[in-house]
Formats: structure tokens, sequence, C-alpha cells
């Protein structure tokens, strides 16, 4: 009977757990999960038999040890801090671990131990980085293993609303996962590489320079550039690319419309608001404008050069941005955090609301002196609001690599990411048959 | 006789010494200069008898007590982080002092400590802050004392470049002082006050919002909003003004074009750029634009929808920014250092350069009814590059202090800012007699 150790029951956990306790009927495993909150985690595991739930601490040290050293195997779904925690002891006890999160310094350091312990310490393998990872490199060891030299490679990831859930909103957008990191999305610089030359965007740019995407059957996307393309070359063995850029997909006509709370300095983090307790939503925007002498509907229209009749301003109207209504925040709060609140209570997913996951990837080769162009396109509609496809996308690749390893078909050791094919081929194979699959396109 | 000592004989302790040791001449004074480097300080006592230059280094304990004992007066020209080192042993030893820097909370915090010691520290008794500090408060106190009501108050100051000096500059602008801090200027948050509405300027827009400032004589100038006009209420004693909106100027133009360095990203000093060594100067500007296949001016014009007949883009072509030559920088470089580096072969004053100050006032108030608006301006321009303009107004406000505390017409104590009649009338009395004068106008 091998034990499989799930630490975390929180809301990405579902699709992991369920696929986990469903193929235990068939194996011969138990699935325990551990979380702080043990209702959280029985809850989980209701309803099967071979389903367990503890409670479990990362920082009772006497608890992650009994816990782990119980398991054959360690799915760790904590926050990224923790894993070092988790990674540290399974090492010393010999067990491998799986996690969907991304390779830490901290982590990557333990790559030695890991191998001298004959352990395996699997980590991006989740949609993103996960999913992404092996379909990308599906194509690109496909592509090289013909001959073919890669010119560009363009790879776009998104959470989304699924179409029948994004009627009546002109964003068609929202919450899938933390609304505060969507508020805060691309501070910084997004560092990409384009026709050999080294391409740096200013935040305030950012949501400007946008591409369009389509992809079969569901319509236009537009993608902006995450913040670091540049570590893929490495990555993904693409050293000499000229072109290499990923980024993150909204709906067509998102990115313009959230430029303008850019422009505005809304969705700034580093300051506190003055008299947030007595505004309105219209004097809250008003703060981020010069002074017309007209309403702050005219104002901002002026001063940005917007259409009042046009989509942009529609999307702004539609949040609200220019009621009278009290804002009802706190003093201390800066612009972003009063951004978050109005948009949380118009971008909260409903109870029938289904999520979407779309990945795109689009390589450009050459190939016997020929240009050459693929696509792969995957999209992923959540069942409801338990089985999300964020839960799935998340989920199922751990929930496979689990099974892979116990029954031996992984057995490579040490810090690894599924960029091999070792790791990908059959996890790829096994997700096709649970409906997550790419569809391609040449030409 | 009386010990006058000045603790730093760097550029801007020029005029300063030289107004001392001048007036010392007809005073029971002598002139102590102490500085790190005993060479610089000789060199700005020499052929004045009643000068003495001293080796001083403020982290020298026995040094500093000694120095400080010895005189009767200290005005520090140290780098700001040092003035709570001297003005400790000015308050223990019993010692006025002086200094041009702003009041940090570490000083402030000395206030009972001063008064118990009948100590004066007076700071912020340069230019701005200092004449501006003056200058202000002299306007203001007669509005009010005429029962006026103040409705707005803008207040704007540059450090620029001689008329006489500014020609075949199409930017009218060379560096006057740190030239870092002019490629930095800005960044963060401009907070003001318009109409009673608090107004909250991302930096990406400040270049963008401009005020147009007509000086009588010297034609038209820019502004952009500083970093916090809202502090300057609770200073000048305006809590309730509606409008409050400090400001720096440049020559007109200036900062459309400077705005194209704040959208391009080229102002950013948080990463460093990749393959600087082997870069020239087009390839710098276009690793901040998209690629569309045509030249980097063209790209650029396209980008940011600038004439390439215009204003702003021969501004651009004249620092080189489009040129072939290699940067000749080290890799690890930030954008704003390669900048930097540019602005520096163009904007480093010559020989025979004069610099300018330009600071204007508006007021905006009613009485008895009645809308009023009052300015009040000054421009100073330098003698040559060492008795420069902003040598003089940063120095001879001290230089003039220096005088009044010790004839004893300034009889303040603790920690003081000459925003107090006591300090600004008799300071601004002797200014004008030295021709650094303002000129009001009034409709």
């Amino acid at each position: 009977m091998k034990n499989i150790l799930v630490l975390g029951a929180g809301r990405s956990s579902s699709s992991l757990i369920k696929y986990l306790l469903e193929e235990a009927q068939n194996q011969d495993w138990i699935v325990t999960v551990g979380d702080t909150n043990l209702e959280m985690a029985a809850d989980k595991v209701n309803g099967y038999a071979k389903g367990k739930a503890i409670h479990f601490d990362i920082e009772n040290i006497a608890e992650k040890t009994k816990a782990i050293s119980d398991a054959h195997l360690v799915i760790s779904l904590l926050p990224p801090k923790f894993h070092p925690l988790v990674a540290d002891t399974c090492i010393s006890e010999g067990i491998d671990m799986l996690s969907a999160s991304y390779v830490s310094p901290e982590i990557e350091a333990m790559h030695g131990q890991a191998v001298n312990k004959n352990v395996l310490i699997l980590k991006e393998c989740g949609l993103d980085p996960g999913i992404d990872h092996m379909s990308a490199m599906k194509v690109i060891d496909e592509i090289k293993e013909k001959g073919g030299k890669l010119q560009a490679f363009y790879s776009y990831t998104g959470g989304l609303l699924s179409p029948e859930s994004d009627r009546n909103n002109p964003w068609k957008y929202k919450f899938t996962w933390n609304p505060r990191n969507v508020v805060l999305a691309g501070r910084g610089i997004a560092k990409y590489i384009e026709n050999g030359h080294y391409k740096f965007i200013p935040y305030h740019k950012l949501f400007q320079r946008t591409q369009t995407i389509e992809v079969d059957g569901y319509g236009s996307f537009e993608g902006y550039a995450n913040r670091n393309s540049l570590n893929y070359r490495s990555i993904y063995g693409l050293e000499d690319i000229p072109t290499l850029l990923r980024g993150t997909l909204r709906r067509e006509g998102y990115c313009k419309a959230w430029d303008v709370f850019v422009q505005l300095g809304m969705t700034e983090d580093t300051y506190p608001l003055i008299n947030l307790s007595e505004m309105n939503w219209n004097e809250y925007t008003r703060t981020f404008l010069p002074e017309y002498g007209t309403s702050t509907e005219e104002a901002l229209c002026e001063y940005l050069g917007l259409d009042p009749q046009g989509e942009i301003f529609k999307k702004l109207e539609w949040l609200g941005l220019f009621s009278d209504e009290k804002i009802g925040a706190n003093d201390g709060g800066t612009p972003a955090d009063v951004l978050l609140s109005l948009l949380e209570k118009k971008w909260s997913l409903d109870k029938d609301d289904k999520d979407m996951i779309v990945m795109q990837h689009q390589f450009e080769y050459t190939q016997n002196g020929e240009q050459k162009r693929r696509t792969s396109s995957m999209v992923i509609i959540g069942d409801d609001s338990t089985y999300t496809a964020m839960a799935k996308t998340v989920g199922l690749p751990l929930g496979i690599a689990a099974k892979l390893v116990l029954q031996g078909k992984i057995k490579l050791k040490g810090v690894q990411v599924p960029t091999q094919k070792e790791i990908y081929q059959p996890i790829l194979e096994e997700l096709e048959k649970v409906g997550i699959e790419f569809k391609e396109m040449s030409d």
C-alpha cells in the first residue's frame, strides 16, 4: 500500500485530490490530505475509502517529519516559500516530492543532495509553469529532430472566463486567481528578444504593446509580455533563437481599457491616498486627472483622448468609476487597493460562472530551406466553481506525474522540471486521456 | 574676534566664503574653512588675512569637537547625512549652526535640546529650500495682514542656463547640479492640491502635465510638479488653501522632449541592460522600441507619434541617440546610467557658460470681495563658472544669516527654518543689496 501525501487542501487542490482518489480505487494507494484546517482536508476526501485527512502544520517539525516519513510520495500545494522546508525533509527521508511552483535558488541548490539520496524533486509541474513547458518542449524537440531551426517562439497563457459566462460583462474577465496579483500584473520591466534585439518594455507601455492571438473556435485574444522571457532560452535549449516572447492572454479589448488604469496611476501601490473615507468613486477617479472644469467623465476622455461613446469608456463606466457611491475604504489604502475593491465587486465569480484556460504556442522555423509555422493551442473550460479549469490544469499534471513516479515510469532523480522527454511525453499522453489536449496547426 | 567655521569647501561654497571674507574686513571676524581636502579649503581663503583653512573630517570626533568649540558660529555645507553629527556637537558646545539643507526628522527631534542650550539651528536657508521660503512668506504674510485670503499658490524654481549660454543647444539646458538627480528627477508620485481636490501624478505623466510660466524679460518656461507640494500647506500656514503646487522650471519645449525618455523607459534605473559593451547609440535606442522593420528614427517617430521634422525629434537627434558610435559603457549599466553618459557629453558646462536661477511665485487671493493675483519673480545669472548663480543663491542667504546672528539681529533659538518674519525680513533686505531681488507684479 503506497501512501501519497498531499499538502494543502485549498481551492486549487480539488481536481488533483479527486484524480488521485479515483485512481486509488484501482491502485494499491491511499491518499492522505494534510492541512492546518482539518475540516477542509476531510471535506476533500469525504466518501472515498482510500482517502485520509490529517492535521498538517509545516511549521510543526514533529508533525512534518511524521507525515512525510509515513508517505511514499509527497505533493506540495503549499505556498512556494514553504517548499524548501518540505523538500528538505523529503530528501532526508528519501521520499520523492512533486509541486507546481517555480524552482527557487534554494531548491535548485538541493539538486546534488537529492541525487545522492536517490530522490526526485519534480517542480514546475502544474499549468504555467508545467503544461507550458511540456507542450512547448514536445514541439521544439520534434522540430529539432526533423532538422528544423527555430527562428521565433511565442507562448501565451491566460486564465479567463468561458464564453458562456462572459456575456453582459464588457471586460469578458473575472478574477479566477489571486485578484491582487491581477491588479499589480506587469509592474517592473518586461524583457524579451525579437529579431536578435533585446527589448525592454516599461510598465506604462506594457498594455499598449499587445499581440493579437486567434484561437480556432474561440475567437480573438490579446497577449501582453510577461516579465522575463529571456530566461526561457536556456530552459528550452533555445540559446540562439532570434525571437522569444512569453505573454499573458486577455480577451480582445481588455488591455486598452486596463491601460487607462495604468496611465491614470490607479494601479500604483506605493503610497496612500488621502481622505479616502469621505471619497466617492467619481472623486477617486478625479484624483488622477488634471482639473478641466468639466465633469469627471469629460475630463477623463479629454485627458487620455478617449471616445465617450467607445468601448473603452463603456468598460470604465460599467465598473462604476464615475458613480457618486462612497468608496467605503479606510484611509491608508493605495490607489491599487481601492481599484481592487471596485473590481472585486464586479469581477468575482458567480456560482454558475465557468472559467477557461487558454494556451497557445507559435513556432516559426526553417526546415530544408523552407519557412514554416506551427501553432499549438489548448482551451480548457471548468466544470463548475469547484472543478475549475485552473484546478484541473494545475492539479492533473501533478496527479499524473504522481502515478507515473509510483509506477516507476519516471526514473529521473534530483531537482527536475518537465522539459525532458522522459517526463513530458508520458504526462502529455495521460493528460490527453483526461481531456487536456493541444490542437496543432501548421502552414 | 568671532570665529565663523564653514564646513565644506566644495563648489557650492565659493560665494558664501567670499561674502564672509569680505564682510570680515569690516567686522571683528575670522573665517575658518574646514575640509578633508586642506588644499581646497586653503584655496578658498587664499589672499584674505582673516581667512584660515583647517583639515576637518566629520568622522574624526576629536577634530570635530575642537573645530566646533573654537567657533562662535558654524555653517555646514556637508552632505545632509552628516548634519546631525554637526548639530549634536553645536548644541553640546552651545554654538549656533546654519545650513541650507532640509530639516530631517533627526534634526527636528533636537529642537528641545537646542532651546535648552540657547542654541539656534537654522536650516533650509539656501535657495530651495531657503529663498523660496523667505520670498513666499513675505508675500503670504503681506496678503494676510491686509485681510486677503489665499486661494492658490504656485511656486516654481529652476537651475538653468543663462540666455547667452543656451544658444546652439536645442534643449537650452545643461547640468548645473548633480546630473544623476536630473536624470532621475520626478520618479515616484507628484502630490498637490487643486480646487480642493488632492491630485497625484504618476511619473509617466509628469512631463506631460506642465504649466507655462512667463518671466518678464526672460520669456517662457515650463514647470513640472515636485514630489510633494502638500507638505507646504503646514510649512507656510496655508492649511486651508484650495490650490497649492510647487514645481521645477525648464525652458519651453524641454519637458515634451524629456518625456520621450520617460515613455521609452530610458530613465529606468532598476535593471541592467544586456550586451552594452557591444552596443552603439542607435541600438540602445532601438532596445526600447517595438520592431517595425524600419530605421530606428522612423520606428521611434511611429511609436510615439513624433514629427520627424519637429522640435522634439531635433532635440533627440542633436544628442546623438541615432548615431552608430559605440556607447562605450560597461555591462551592468541601467538605462538611466547610459542616458546619463550621453547627456554628460552634451550637457556639461563649458568654461564660458553661465548658469541662471529662476524662481517665480504666483498668488491668487480674494481681498474685500475682489479676485486678485500677484506674482513675484527672481532671475539670477552666474558671474562665471566659480561664482555661479547656484553658488550665490545657496551661499549668500547663509552668509547674511551668519552676519545677522552674530550681530544679534536674529534672536530665535531651537531648530528653525526661515519662514518667520524675524528671520526672512532682514535676510531678504540684505539679499536685495547684493542683487538677489524679486520683481513683483499684480493685477
